[in-house]
């Protein structure tokens, strides 16, 4: 998608915005193409340009923008760090780019409360390395970490490899600061680590991708960081074992803090781009870390070894201290550098399959690998089912042929997903990118629902237009 | 509470009640007094009689009970198991008590996809015996485990001691089966143990009291159940100290899976109740939970013993093995009994403070006491800072002076929690019980919000009338 032709030939000064810089008088509002363009993207292949960009230091300019857009039915777009994966944060119907990242301040980190305040614009990695060097530990851990924004860690209840045992973002918010489409300011939980007073409305903030309101300030759950890591990893003759080696390992009782897989395509193409010595013969890998208590950790992990050591492994390999451990998260993430370098484009599919139907879903990429000849990668979280599916496409932006025959792919896939109770996306969102596929994926009356909601509290719909409700 | 006149006096067959038949002919309808009675109660001081009583079979006869409803605009309380402990399922309005008790089926255990799914009227106990027989764990344990459904504990959003570890009820429904207000049979979620598709329908559900829908159907996230647990059990000279050691061992990176305090009076009521023999000496108790590898949780218990040996306290006692663990929870079970041994009735509070607030809470309960003359006893989930405080009151039932004193020291304490950031229900919910300080606790804009939402999903108010949402 490009940009749209009717922000194109847009006026780059709408009338209205003498009138924004009156209420607004301290924010920085900018109307440079080059700012609205910087602006008009994330890392999705979408871009639109606003007709403004607002950079909010305060709830009470998010306010008075929201104030100022619904009296005149202007769409507002949310954006903090732009760095999602559905372009959830482009301004398809142009109108005000609010972003939040100057809002970046730590406010509080308190481990006799075991909470964290912060403002929406912090860096993910910021406040994990904050409140670590306190000893405490905020466990979501999207790849993203250095770059995202709490904020937008929020708004699309972000995961990563460690919710397998931690859970996803949900289940660390304790507390949310909301300015409404109207203006008014919503205080909703606070700093009690459990709280039954009423409906659930951190809960419908969470994950809303900004059709819902404006996240001014979180109050996060804190928990002890664990004293120590220590990880396995092993390589399979074939995906259907080292899936079956997934399952045994939770049978026999283990909460592993991560446990990724990756198919035999990733691999090659890693071992194409760093060398052959650097991962071990087989067409599938496993790794598995366990975290607990230091004198003991490498003790479960050689108990963790003599169970996988029986469930058919062509190699397995320990990693018994923090730089180790890290050297295997680093491998890992030189899996998605190794797709880049094929020099094919990543259509990266969050999707998510009950853990059952992890080789159904393999077998499926296979296949449609063959149908399409469109190369598809899979790696990702097999504890909970979320397997990051990744078609590697020439020239998706260039070439609409190819453009074509990737979507036509994704539609084969995502009617796959659909038909076997998968979820069409795990940790990223909806966006645009799956907007195609949002009805489809929860049917009639969960629209209708979503609706009512959406009615109830931006009954103007000024709020992120264009996405997964229209 | 008593019976509310006009449902003394109401006619006990009413005119509607042919078509109702006729709406729902294979349903059990009773309309005589003494089931409506049965019907009528949970475990608070409150009692009103429905008009009917429908037992549902399933999820059809739900949404032709809420469409025969809606059309005459008559009042559905929905029922699980009736064990709450604020009045949440009490008709005060009258009209149709829907009780889904019947509804009764675990309906799959599945370990490969690690879930569960049941009908809302399984008791917490059986799924919980029927997912451990398979090595797999659902975590949620409130006390009323043996008895509530666990389509109840969907609806209060229940927890347990070990949340502190493992979180509430929320982050283990992975899909709900909803009836709406109008009949409509929403499914949301699935299977799978990540999913972002959407607006979190499931969390507007899990906690809504009834007042949103009739949940009819629900798969559930399992873990694998640890290998082994270990307990630590501590007295200490005062309840400060034992705070203290709360802090100390959560600052240690310890994450335990229980973490229990108990205060003197308790302690006093117990010891007098069980025999002084039962109980150490020293002014507060304190219960420690490990879970983890059988192999190694020995070391890591006398590691933490260490630790605790250093905080000072008057005793220090370890649980090694599975009934040394049962026989120290029945102990704490023991406390409840010993309160209710005193002849007084306990008004039980599952308020939150900030965990840093745990002797403030426990000074204004004794100050309280001194205030009022009503004993104050305090023991519950500190690690999630949840303690259940019980005032222990005379003839709250019979005297209105006893209990106009009792409602006013409520008051007290409750507006002490509110000005504390505390809140109100940790986990019981806010039923009738806690209504009154509902507004207080949340403030305008959020009752304002919780009443958008209210009206876009049950537009005639017919579910749970008389609740925290009038």
């Amino acid at each position: 998608m490009g940009l749209a032709d009717d922000t194109l030939t847009r006026e780059t000064a709408p009338a209205w915005l003498p009138e924004l810089k009156a209420a607004i008088p301290e924010a920085t509002i900018s109307t440079a193409e080059e700012i609205r363009r910087e602006f008009g993207t994330d890392r999705w292949h979408a871009a639109a340009l606003p007709d403004v960009v607002v950079e909010a230091s305060s709830r009470e300019e998010v306010a008075a923008t929201l104030r100022f857009a619904g009296e005149r039915d202007l769409p507002v777009t949310t954006r903090g760090a732009g760095v999602g994966y559905v372009g959830g944060c482009v301004p398809v119907r142009g109108g005000i780019l609010l972003s939040v990242r100057k809002m970046n301040r730590i406010v509080e980190i308190n481990a006799a409360d075991g909470v964290a305040v912060v403002e929406p614009g912090v860096t993910l990695d910021d406040l994990q390395e904050a409140v670590r060097a306190m000893g405490w530990y905020y466990p979501p851990d999207p790849a993203s970490l250095r770059e995202c924004s709490v904020g937008g860690t929020i708004a699309t209840n972000a995961g990563g490899p460690r919710c397998v045992k931690y859970g996803v973002t949900r289940h660390y918010i304790l507390g949310l600061e909301v300015v409404l489409p109207d203006g008014r300011i919503l205080e909703t939980g606070g700093r009690c680590h459990k709280n039954k007073t009423g409906l659930d409305l951190i809960g419908m903030f969470v994950g809303s991708e900004g059709l819902l309101g404006v996240i001014t300030r979180a109050t996060l759950r804190l928990i002890p960081h664990p004293e120590a890591r220590a990880m396995l990893t092993s390589t399979f003759p074939d995906f259907e074992t080292a899936a079956e080696a997934v399952q045994a390992i939770l049978n026999h009782g283990w909460q592993p803090s991560g446990l990724e897989v990756t198919d035999g395509f990733t691999l090659q193409a890693a071992r194409d781009y760093l060398g052959p010595e650097m991962l071990p013969d087989g067409d599938a890998h496993l790794i598995v870390e366990l975290d607990g208590r230091r004198d003991t950790i490498l003790q479960d992990l050689a108990k963790l070894r003599e169970l996988v050591e029986t469930l058919g492994p062509v190699t397995v390999e320990e990693a018994r201290d923090p730089e180790s451990c890290e050297a295997i998260w680093k491998l890992r993430r030189e899996f998605s550098y190794s797709l880049r370098a094929t020099g094919l484009i990543k259509l990266n599919e969050d999707i998510v399959v009950p853990r059952s139907k992890l080789v159904d879903l393999v077998r499926f990429a296979r296949q449609l690998e063959k149908d399409t000849g469109i190369p598809v990668a899979c790696f990702g979280h097999a504890g909970d089912g979320n397997i990051h599916t990744n078609l590697m496409v020439k020239d998706y932006e260039t070439d609409p042929v190819e453009k074509a025959k990737a979507d036509a792919a994704l539609d084969v896939l995502f009617k796959w997903i659909i038909a076997n109770d998968g979820q069409i996306t795990g940790e990223h969102g909806i966006g645009l990118a799956k907007k195609r596929w949002f009805h489809d994926a929860v049917g009639d009356v969960s629209v209708e629902v979503h609706r009512s909601l959406k009615a109830a509290l931006d009954p103007k719909g000024i709020l992120n237009p264009g996405k997964f409700l229209g």
